[in-house]
């Protein structure tokens, strides 16, 4: 890659003018694979036991013999996977009973794979009036402990409810069942000029109704928005086996209150996601991306705000991390990439640009970045020339969220902050382990990392540690929530509550919020079956 | 204007190449005002005698001088307008009890002009306690009677809430009151090169408050999508005055469900808006404009794919109307402006482009238009060359809103419909219509025109008559909405349910819809003070 270094030249001489080349090809997300299913079981202990304040709710029903026979006389043979010893073993039920950080780990008993709303809604139906307990599943790549059972929580898995069931080549609005992967939803646009306007990480394994159940963010929110905003319809399932069709296809619809609002980000704990409309936009075909080198987060801010500047309609993604961050991506993923700079710096910025015209996306990335060289703001960058430095590019971005499933013990933390102190948060907490001779060389803290989506004032703060340590973890909470609560921020930006962050709600909401919330919650699902010991 | 007629020479001619100017001013809204205060007390009958199907609900109770005088105990010296005859009459209170298209008439004797959340809550304390109904109002600009009491609801105007509390230009958010107008929102930002997401014809009056309780549409919304998408937080009062203070400026926050949402869109009827938290994005410098003369509805059709393709990220509004909405929009209207074409058309498109560079912009326009011409989709066009023939191009689409409130007898409909049969149901009616001998020179009906935003699915359908007549009326309903019905279109898809269109929302929304909207009504309303009458 063409190095822009300031100390040879800038990008004003022509000498070194590149020629940035379009890229039609998408970047893979192989690597990414949900190793829940690898034979740990004896590593992950159960969340009873990992987690005993939680206790299980004596209201639920156990699951007896008539239950299965229920499910199997409304579902499709091979649908009902009960680990009873001969059919299924209690390790085939380990991929739906333990999540993708192997931080919990449920005891269900049977897995149902419904393909259809009617048998979606026959499963709640019973189960509500039983009593039954059931945990909604997508691709189970939950990384909060939303998807997986807590106790012995039936799992209703929608991995069999996979079809696209219309496009639009007109409007770009595609509908199609919740358990459709993320992946495959998009490369069916992609063959249509369109593409999903979501992309992150766990792209070849999550499923659009986890996405939506979640309000999962990623790396196109900055510019598409939130997914939120580009679901036009849902179907779900209450709990008391209501099916709620409102499955349009309409841009502007204003009948009424929006009640998919309310089941979009719900974690499943209101009813059951089946179906999905979705607003896509078209698939540019001009793609470029930059990787720079900067010397402080200041430089970040700067280099953000010159972006909007002159990017403008073409940004499609500005991700940043640090240094440390970067060390446990290379070393604790089995991601290969280059980082295409010739020495290293504090922080590094990822610029994304998606257009429809390639000499106009290249002329207003050289004068992006020729204002950044003449203002000094950056150390040193290069531009992906091909699809394969393209791909080494997002391979440093994505070995990061993935080097966090790397089996070190960490404290992770998804936060939503004002840029301004987005990364006042690391600082603050490496300053204050370091005072308490926690962190360094020595641990248990190895290192305070940081990365995230700058447009979208999202940081995932990471504390690498060589074991998981009281005193640590101590000066770690509520330090971190109550930095966020100071600057009104969010406890969790975009991974949902789940088990792991429901606690720390009120951090982020007010008293009168989260009572209203129950309410909700009281009035969808009184017998509080659907995804219980999660969200409130 | 250059014209870039088909009869003459392609835009491929380098002779007949033009180049567009950037421009920089805001299209004015000022001839579009509040015609509600006009005196017509006389012609417009109270909305008890002219809909005698609404009945006064006799849970509420009727006003006291107690009330007034609570009123006046918690609001600061000149908010709480009584018409006492003394100090305000009847007439002084009829801006806020008439609405905009002067359909319906409330009845009510107390206006409240409250400054901050605690006065509001104050109020709705006493109310829900009292039992007093009351309608919130912001500019009054509802064209679905949504913002005017029925009967003698007590009126809650926002108009005294109208600061700015804060912009953070890193991020574009801007946090404000509910009573700010529109435009003023809009002048502010753009002193700071922002703007806001969202441009209707009503902006001069129209408040922010009241955009975000009607999930407001508009002509920006192809390319900044639903207001819902860019609410990043609400201030908001429930009727027993809890304060919901939800102000986030975060553009991701999973923690718990969305309530913001529920309140979005509800007309007033579940709780108070009284603050906004925005996402806004950056003004873009360069702005062009184009109408084009079309032969038919496929050619529009093919023109706006054609602009997708073609103008792709800098495509910021693309709007449609017919031969007849033209013809209403230049007779009924105060609007003055030249439609710069040489013939007539059956349809006309505006085509507008929002982007950041000049030459970049224009060169994309170029291509879009040599490429319609070439293929023979356009009968002709021009281009806008400086701000005056901009603000002709836009004054001509503005006449058309402007022309349903220039009062000639009207049936009015704002439908979302799937793009391919958005205009079907015109021609279909008009049929209808003209089989039946209600429509021609000889009336009643006049013509039934179309006109409306092509990107969003959204057809404005109006049917002018001589007068209103009852067999008309009877071949319109219920045959609209059962058109709208077949299609899985929405009743609503921008205005609203209000007064209107409350009956008709079982002709996009399923029973357990509706049913599950009525229990979230109960739930947060369980007197039902909040904006009675409508919506459910």
């Amino acid at each position: 890659m063409p190095m822009l270094s300031s100390r040879i030249l800038t990008l004003a001489q022509p000498s070194l003018r590149h020629h940035a080349r379009p890229l039609f090809a998408r970047r893979l997300y192989s690597s990414y694979t949900n190793s829940s299913s690898d034979n740990l079981a004896k590593q992950v202990p159960y969340t009873s036991e990992s987690h005993p304040h939680l206790q299980r709710d004596s209201r639920f029903k156990k699951l007896t013999s008539e239950d299965i026979h229920y499910f199997k006389s409304v579902l499709p043979p091979n649908s009902v996977l009960e680990a009873d010893g001969v059919n299924y073993t209690e390790e085939d039920l380990l991929p739906y009973n333990q999540d993708w950080f192997k931080t919990y780990r449920g005891n269900s008993k049977v897995v149902l794979k419904p393909r259809t709303v009617t048998e979606v809604s026959d499963i709640l139906k019973y189960c509500n009036n039983e009593g039954l307990a059931v945990v909604p599943q997508g691709g189970n790549t939950s990384v909060c402990g939303a998807s997986v059972p807590v106790f012995d929580e039936i799992v209703i898995n929608t991995s069999n409810m996979n079809k696209i069931r219309s496009f639009d080549a007109l409007s770009g609005v595609v509908t199609c069942d919740a358990g459709c992967i993320l992946e495959n939803l998009d490369d069916y646009l992609a063959e249509r000029n369109y593409m999903v306007p979501l992309d992150l990480g766990a792209k070849g394994c999550c499923q659009i109704g986890g996405n939506i159940s979640t309000n999962a963010g990623g790396i196109r929110f900055l510019r598409y928005g939130s997914l939120r905003g580009n679901v036009l319809g849902l179907e779900a399932v209450l709990p008391d086996g209501t099916i709620l069709d409102n499955m349009s296809t309409l841009r502007k619809d204003n009948t009424g209150y929006d009640l998919k609002q309310l089941l979009i980000g719900a974690e499943g704990t209101l009813g059951m996601v089946t179906g999905v409309s979705l607003l896509t936009p078209r698939r540019l075909k001009v793609i470029n991306a930059v990787l720079f080198g900067l010397n402080s987060f200041d430089q970040v801010q700067e280099t953000f705000v010159k972006a909007k500047d002159k990017l403008n309609e073409i940004l499609s993604a500005f991700e940043f991390w640090d240094e440390p961050s970067l060390y446990y991506g290379q070393h604790l993923t089995s991601k290969d990439y280059r980082v295409p700079l010739e020495k290293k710096y504090p922080f590094y910025v990822l610029v994304e640009t998606r257009g429809s015209h390639e000499e106009h996306d290249r002329q207003k990335l050289e004068a992006f970045i020729e204002d950044l060289f003449d203002q000094g703001q950056i150390g040193d960058g290069v531009i992906a020339q091909d699809v394969a430095q393209f791909n080494n590019l997002w391979s440093i971005r994505d070995s990061l969220g993935e080097s966090w499933g790397g089996g070190m013990p960490m404290y992770k933390y998804d936060l939503g902050l004002p840029v301004p102190v987005l990364y006042k948060i690391v600082e603050n907490l490496r300053e204050r382990l370091q005072h308490h001779g926690v962190l360094g060389p020595n641990g248990p803290a190895k290192h305070v990392t940081g990365f995230g989506h700058i447009g979208d004032g999202n940081l995932h703060l990471g504390i690498f540690a060589e074991r998981y340590d009281d005193k640590l973890a101590s000066l770690i909470e509520p330090y971190v929530f109550e930095f966020v609560e100071k600057y009104n921020g969010s406890v969790t930006a975009e991974h949902g509550l789940g088990i792991k962050n429901s606690t720390f709600i009120g951090y982020s909401k007010s008293p009168a919020m989260v009572n209203l919330m129950r309410s909700m919650k009281s009035e969808l699902d009184p017998k509080g079956i659907m995804n219980p010991y999660k969200v409130l």
